[in-house]
């Protein structure tokens, strides 16, 4: 573990969340109650910064930004666990500050919490299937093509806030920090548990199913 | 034949499928009745996904996905005909299962069949030049590019959902998967096999007019 | 020249127009009079097949699909004057019947004539530099990073879709073309002659600078 | 110091402002008072445009387009003071002049002045955080990545229109150009100078936060 690799979860964390805020609170404002065209702008600035932040935090951090991914590293022996802890911290400290960030650019209260209710079985599926395709995206891609995570995530993130009922938070962290943010990508505190738990439930079946699809070659004959 | 290349050809489909029918169902939720926003949700999640899917699932299968480009595969003798028949029902398997899971996601009912009626030659025009562009596309990338095997397919989809008057399925899985869904995305059962017979016709002809442009170098000469 | 590469520009003109007329049809149909969202689609389906068409057709033709860009290339000696004639000859053939198939998809007449009035200064500057900056994009990534060519002019021609007050033809066999279908993408046939004398005029004009911006390495001393 | 490097910045932001401007006016246009279409149109057609110019300018210039950025780059020793200056006018020069480009094209005065008020702490953090992510995606991708440049600048701009209260003008050349037309895009001549000093605010941050985190390799260790 190197302080710059905890430093750029931080960062990335930072530009993240603010970026998925921040859009989110522009697009509600903008759309006058069309929420399709909120998403569509909420989509393409979280896919967009992705690539981005990915793309250069990557060779420092692995720019997990993301507890489910950081977790599955972990499990998978790619980091150890004081860096684990150490980026978890990283990602909900940067990140949270990144959302108040977003509210004071849009002068609103620095401090809130979300009343949008998101709950229920559809939901939970959405965050489960969410997570198992985007640790599924990352060990694939990172197995097949490794140059290409950055456009791999990012792309991903786009199709699965459209595809899955929940618009895929697939994210421990932020689904915390949204929930202290009453905008457009807010959820209330209370489902935040079950959001946490179901998108563990997805990043541990996509760990676990991954050695299965992408082996090494030489296991290709069984 | 590996068994862990049909493994990929069912979890392509899963998640494609999942992602063809979840995401038009939200958009067409989210857009309150403006169905060109609801098309731009559509396909910008289709073609995402896509290039997420072959980047990841191409090594190990060639991510098709498809039986048509199964089809044209197993003539140009890249696949043996089991793989072929094993690909198909992995596609149609994996595939649907994708479309129960949106519905789950979505608080749908899961077993549904689609009442929207899809037929006319224009119709069935669109879905010949559909198959027959992504064809074309696929071995016309194959041979000049490989790499961008990923990116122009997924670009092929977005602007054929827009450019045919079917929204281009040019896949007969997911033409037979949509008509199990009563949601923006699907098709009525009765249209099923006039969409797939106008889908064969044009990949057939772009399997045969492939050659003529995209020949050898050393046929350059001719 | 190679009866391939004439081939291949019938081939990708007869894509590229359909796409072009077909997605405008089809956006114009679906967006209720929002003109905004109908651009969107049509801009993101010409941007998308532009990258597809230009990836495969490349090797084998240039991939012109345009007489102004067939002009450029003929003037700076890349190939010889038969080939240009050959190529417009393919550009304007392939890419009218292309538009033809578009109005029989979408169940309209074949033979149409635009009535839509597209003229005036503002309009004709917008040609004149939507034209320039396509071929000054094309010679200057051709000389800078070849490989990017595919993206750089579908990125190029999705920015001047908004950015001029035409919506950016650039082309004469597109204008030509396009005078034959009454549709969203229409332009009155007496507005043509005009419209193709602006793009000429950009045309050279970035024919005659590039070499002043893109110059070899050995004249940077200047 | 080369005549062709100042020729490429003045061209590059010729074509950048006319695009920001232009498909301002376009979007605000067509989008019938939805200013959330507006700004997926003004937000698509300057993310392609910036992809399209930094890859062939870049190789002449560094494409900087932006005084913020050539400053940053004089602190870092990479130009000459006066090959900064320089920049920077043919910046201002050619910028402006597309400005005025964009206001011809649409048949507008050419000459005008923005009555848009663009201020408040909320917007100057904005602008701030959106140079310093700006500065900090071009020093981190030049490090890790550099052939990744034209994408990542491109979609970091994209995903800033969105998340930042102001809408990332982020260039102080621009923010001046912008203050020349009383279109979407503008900015009254007023709110220039907090804009700008809130721009050099965030660019300096960035330039010094940026050692720190993509620091040299054998610094690793650190």
């Amino acid at each position: 573990m190197t302080r710059r690799a905890v430093f750029a979860e931080a960062a990335g964390s930072f530009m993240l969340f603010a970026t998925v805020i921040g859009s989110g609170i522009m697009a509600e404002r903008l759309a006058g109650g069309n929420v399709a065209i909120a998403l569509l702008g909420n989509a393409l600035a979280t896919g967009a910064i992705l690539f981005v932040l990915i793309t250069m935090f990557g060779p420092v951090s692995g720019s997990h930004m993301n507890p489910a991914v950081t977790l599955v590293m972990r499990l998978r022996g790619h980091i150890r666990t004081d860096t684990a802890i150490a980026y978890v911290a990283a990602q909900l400290v940067g990140g949270i500050v990144g959302v108040w960030l977003a509210h004071l650019m849009f002068d609103l209260p620095i401090l809130q919490l979300s009343a949008k209710i998101r709950s229920g079985p559809g939901q939970l599926a959405g965050e489960a299937i969410a997570t198992f395709g985007l640790i599924l995206a990352i060990l694939g891609t990172a197995k097949m093509r490794p140059e290409s995570i950055p456009i791999s995530v990012a792309l991903y993130i786009t199709a699965a806030y459209w595809f899955t009922s929940s618009t895929s938070f697939a994210n421990p962290a932020i689904t915390i920090a949204r929930s202290l943010s009453n905008s457009f990508a807010g959820i209330a505190p209370a489902c935040v548990p079950a959001f946490i738990a179901a998108q563990l439930v997805g990043a541990l079946a996509a760990h676990f199913i991954a050695d299965t699809i992408f082996a090494e070659p030489h296991s290709e004959a069984a």
